[in-house]
């Protein structure tokens, strides 16, 4: 069967990496994960197709998954990322575990949309059982860290509140659908698009200023208390509270001149609660780091416990590195007698050399160019001895 | 939404792995990744999501793929194993790489099959560009040095011929519909089958006899002589000369002992076309490694050009090897400053320890319970200063 007919011989959205690019991302990742491990952080693996159910975070996002049917006629999905699959694993196997409890993961993930990539890797972490500020700065600080583990320069963090936006409609009263369209528009930051909304919204005049004012909130602490200037209602106040306590925390750890408080901040996936965040890196037109507190999912899933945790894009990092080719073996070993070329290659192979075995006759010369091309620094001649 | 409700909550054949479980696939990877890499095998990583046609061997193995669309239309597959992939790869963006092209993998596959596992784990290498028996030896050597190095006991591998059979067919003129019903069977090992479709097959009786014979050649290089004895046709002749030459290279390699020639091998993926190979270990049902030689699968991707390789299904590993519970952090800090003991976690860490934050307020008997209900050897209260 000739296979080369295709129009294109890769799907849109996916990507080989040669060994140059698998070398950047094993890298980056054990970088990663070795840290959240510093920090008591236990790798689990959940299994890349589940039942569309467990993986669907709402309605508007139905359309991002890879659905198909098993061999049982039920509709699976390919995980578009790892929180709800991991609160699924927390809620069966790992049921009874000591809380909190600190998982993380490096894992593919898919999703079917228009973008660039549709399977990229991310790492990411889940602290599960606690509803306390301090889980929250932890997170994020871990989040700070690894960015900066990674040697990227000028990385910005940006930390908001679900309990701002969703303490507005409440209050004033917004039906869900009017509330959807506004999240939406926010969370694009299309404020021609929040604007219209807001003066159909039939809203209170105060609740529209605040609403079209609300990304405009960005910058240290002084614009909690400018936030509270504009309104005093408890679930506002309480979410407020809450952000300045986490901002506080940020400073004992050492992080908190990477993060901007920016209170429009509104993130993509339904399941988000309490205090919300991204990273950024210059250069790249998305956020890098994406993650927040998500308090009732887990009920979702029969275990109600409060959650926090992020992700780390890692796929969409590589082009921020520089490649470099790789190292061949450390010795190509030919020869005219095979037996004595193996059994030279095997020797060498068990001092802890790696060892490249020329597999057909070639002479010194085609030898070293055949080091050279696989960048293999040494070529040894096993001479025949008459044994 | 209340995702509690689904009959199970994981697809069958699909799996979660906890941190203990985890922990023993990534050192089993991680070992044979590291022997590939000494004997000059470079990681390259190919995407889960394939054309279908890309990953297709054959129409029979069409129903074991699992298949959608996307958003193109166009019908897309989960990979069901890697060579197929790394074909398309060296024939696209790594056309031009010099030749023998030593490359190596660990990933998830994906087989649409009523087995235990659908999803598993595989490592494995293929050695691109050489048509020569030492290459057959170097990476059948190479997979019994894998499975030595898991401390792995007992394990045997067996080694055959796809040309013996084809030899057959093709001399004694066998239609194509007659050989894939009979090649089936011998794969199988269904010897009530075979003696059906051979009874039908209107062969001269001495090849009857042969096929009958053929699951029961197994043993050392003696078995070669034999099946000379038996047939002189040069395709057979050809094919047994060449296992005898991969057998003696085999010697040299220190690997014979652990090798079988066992001319009953049939292997299942159609596009085997020399030496073929499998491995296994005791007490499970299915071989462990397979491998072999495919000389003519490139050509369908347009860069004609001789192969072989194997994969080890580590994923069914697992269960070999006794879990040990997963090792916490090395301390535990709790106190009632929480800038204290944040400071003292990060000063800690950076001291390079692995540190578990008590997130609420607690006693010393209950960070004592909690280390030990969570492993973690040392507990370290912060007492309140005053600076």
């Amino acid at each position: 069967m000739l296979r080369t007919n295709l129009g294109q011989r890769i799907p849109e959205g996916m990507r080989d990496l040669l060994p140059e690019e698998v070398a950047v991302q094993e890298r980056l990742e054990n970088d990663i994960l070795a840290l959240f491990r510093q920090w008591s952080y236990q790798k689990v693996l959940t299994p890349t197709l589940e039942f569309c159910a467990c993986v669907q975070p709402d309605i508007e996002q139905d359309n991002i998954l890879y659905k198909f049917f098993d061999r049982e006629g039920r509709i699976l999905a390919l995980r578009p990322e790892l929180t709800m699959p991991i609160a699924r694993l927390v809620s069966t196997r790992m049921r009874g575990a000591e809380l909190p409890l600190r998982l993380c993961y490096g894992a593919d993930v898919y999703r079917n949309t228009s973008v660039r990539h549709r399977e990229f890797r991310q790492v990411g972490v889940e602290l599960v059982g606690s509803d306390q500020e301090l889980a929250d700065a932890e997170v994020i600080a871990l989040a700070v860290e690894a960015i900066a583990a990674l040697g990227l320069k000028n990385y910005q963090f940006n930390l908001g509140h679900m309990g701002i936006f969703s303490g507005l409609m409440l209050e004033a009263g917004v039906d869900e659908g009017m509330q959807a369209k506004l999240e939406e528009a926010l969370a694009r930051k299309d404020m021609v698009g929040v604007e219209s909304w807001v003066s159909l919204s039939g809203l209170p005049e105060r609740v529209q200023e605040l609403l079209l004012r609300l990304p405009h909130f960005h910058g240290g602490e002084e614009i909690l208390d400018e936030v509270l200037g504009w309104s005093e209602r408890p679930a506002i106040r309480e979410a407020v509270e809450s952000l300045r306590k986490i901002y506080r925390y940020l400073d004992d750890f050492g992080v908190q001149a990477n993060v901007s408080l920016d209170l429009g901040i509104l993130r993509g996936f339904s399941y988000y609660t309490g205090a919300v965040f991204e990273g950024y890196v210059p250069g790249m037109g998305f956020p890098l780091v994406e993650g927040g507190r998500y308090d009732t999912l887990y009920a979702d899933f029969g275990v109600p416990q409060p959650a926090t945790g992020f992700a780390i894009h890692l796929g969409n990092l590589l082009e921020q590195f520089s490649l470099s080719p790789v190292k061949g073996a450390d010795v190509l070993v030919y020869g005219s007698n095979v037996t004595q070329v193996i059994h030279q290659c095997q020797a060498l192979r068990a001092q802890g050399k790696r060892v490249e075995m020329s597999l057909g006759s070639i002479d010194g010369e085609a030898a070293q160019k055949m080091a050279l091309r696989k960048n293999i620094s040494e070529v040894l001649c096993v001479r025949e001895s008459v044994s």
